[in-house]
């Protein structure tokens, strides 16, 4: 342990005492594995504060709100082709769908401490990695003048264990959409960037943008990573958490997606053309431990318009 | 298509009924699959009300609130015992954790129209069945003398896909949990059970009581059922949804769970002896739908006091 603790980078460090400091302070609850926790009284005051903020800088939307739950069909998580490219973040359902005696079997394997997974079989839905998936299935066809614009909030999933606070397994979005033309997807994005950096902002939180991309994944991803950065698709809102130990941390992200699900999804305009998408996306785990990480753990000293304007 | 419908029994055309009145009216949207649904602004109106009502409720009781993920470790639900008496029910959660030729080898499968699961693995988390499963092991030791009320809220899971709305896969459940001394438990579930049935009656829903049972599997199942029952531990607070075509659907339930938890988790009281659990835990979207089923579709319609109660 001690040779451990020796070699560990800085960077590693900065994460633990972190993650310690979040734990001691009872703001979150560890469990045994990493990225899954429980979430404290405190913890949820201030991540309600900030989604009242965001809903309020919302409004001019006038967004349709939609709520889905953390699963979703399986054949629409086939349509988005997400496990063509984030396999490594999936999260595939399986259940017991077979007899007393296969149930039998089941047990005397897991008995004898031997896997017990070979008598499940895949289920009809796998857990939803962004919020806004479900979405598409719902809108196939042909929109209404103008598009829509639709309040998406919920539970994602990425299976990525880690002992880094700010990057959970299972985590709440809250994302604003827009689905209509490309142009009018194109300035959606543009201006409500624009307004997520402000809101950010002031609540003290030191934000800047940078061209990102999806973690896609292996060789093949390598291509999709630099086409959508060249054209510069995805901006993400960043927070430097560890200093100058690593890159900023996004917070938030305002995304170009295109026609990557409405053409998956069969969605046109209303002249008959595919639809593009863009959106606004705020991680809510990730912006509440970046307030905690700016304003300190202890809420009753935060900044009072801070506390003010999350209700704390 | 005629046939089947000539031959549905009333209680199946009452169920499907329910449902098509839900997506008609826009408070569900439906999905491909059965039991996962999306969930409109005014659904969520009416259950974030009924949940500042539950709160209110339960405010004598100093709770601890903790919030929960849908999702919670592996070795966590394998000491719950779940896989052995619910195993019909469970989502498992397997992921890609393999290599680049590994997922071209998925993808070439895919392509091919075959299954692909063979090449996912076990991930280390499971869906969270009950919202209370993952409380357990953050009190694994002693107790503070008294014990402790918690406060738990999030999403359960079960694998059940149904045509009756009331009967979703994936819904949010707001349990309130007593742990220590049997004496404490027995007398918390009876107290609360009560309280729970005055608020509920409060909203106008038709709740009675009825001694119940969990779904336990298969044949050796069957002796846990009848035990239960005889015991008298599960309690199911009820409404009559579909009039006299079925028995009354629960939508909340009051539980001693005497020491089937406390003793898997090691949970002591402070006095050194296994702790005894007991639980009041309400469907937030079942109590929603009995509200929906009892006062109409239209929320404008409602009697005014349950809107004034709900915030509607």
């Amino acid at each position: 342990m001690a040779d451990i603790l020796e070699t560990e980078m800085p960077l590693d460090r900065a994460r633990r005492e972190f993650r310690s400091d979040l734990l001691d302070a009872g703001l979150l609850l560890g469990t045994s594995v990493p990225g899954v926790y429980g979430r404290s009284a405190v913890f949820e005051a201030i991540l309600t504060g900030l989604d009242r903020v965001l809903t309020e800088m919302a409004s001019p939307l006038q967004a349709t709100a939609l709520r889905f739950p953390p699963v979703y069909p399986r054949a629409d998580f086939e349509r988005t082709d997400y496990i063509a490219s984030f396999p490594d973040l999936s999260g595939v359902v399986s259940s017991f769908e077979r007899g007393d005696r296969e149930h039998r079997e089941l047990l005397a394997a897991r008995e004898q401490g031997e896997a017990w997974d070979g008598w499940l079989d895949p289920s009809d839905v796998v857990l939803t990695n962004a919020i806004c998936h479900p979405l598409y299935a719902t809108l196939e066809g042909r929109l209404p003048e103008g598009g829509g614009v639709f309040d998406i909030f919920g539970y994602g999933f990425r299976h990525e264990p880690s002992l880094d606070p700010m990057r959970m397994q299972s985590f709440r979005m809250h994302e604003f959409v827009y689905v209509g033309d490309p142009d009018g997807a194109q300035l959606y994005r543009d201006t409500w960037l624009d307004r997520a950096v402000e809101t950010l902002v002031s609540l003290g939180l030191a934000v800047e943008t940078v061209a990102a991309n999806d973690p896609f994944f292996g060789r093949a991803g390598k291509m999709l990573i630099s086409s959508q950065l060249r054209e510069n698709l995805k901006i993400e809102l960043v927070v430097p958490i560890y200093g100058d130990l690593a890159d900023a941390t996004a917070i938030a992200s305002a995304n170009c997606q295109r026609d990557h699900l409405t053409a998956a999804f069969g969605i046109r305009t209303s002249d008959g053309n595919v639809a593009h998408a863009s959106c606004l996306a705020f991680g809510m785990e990730r912006t509440t431990l970046a307030l905690l990480r700016t304003h300190g753990l202890d809420v009753e000293t935060w900044p009072l318009d801070v506390r003010a304007r999350l209700g704390l």
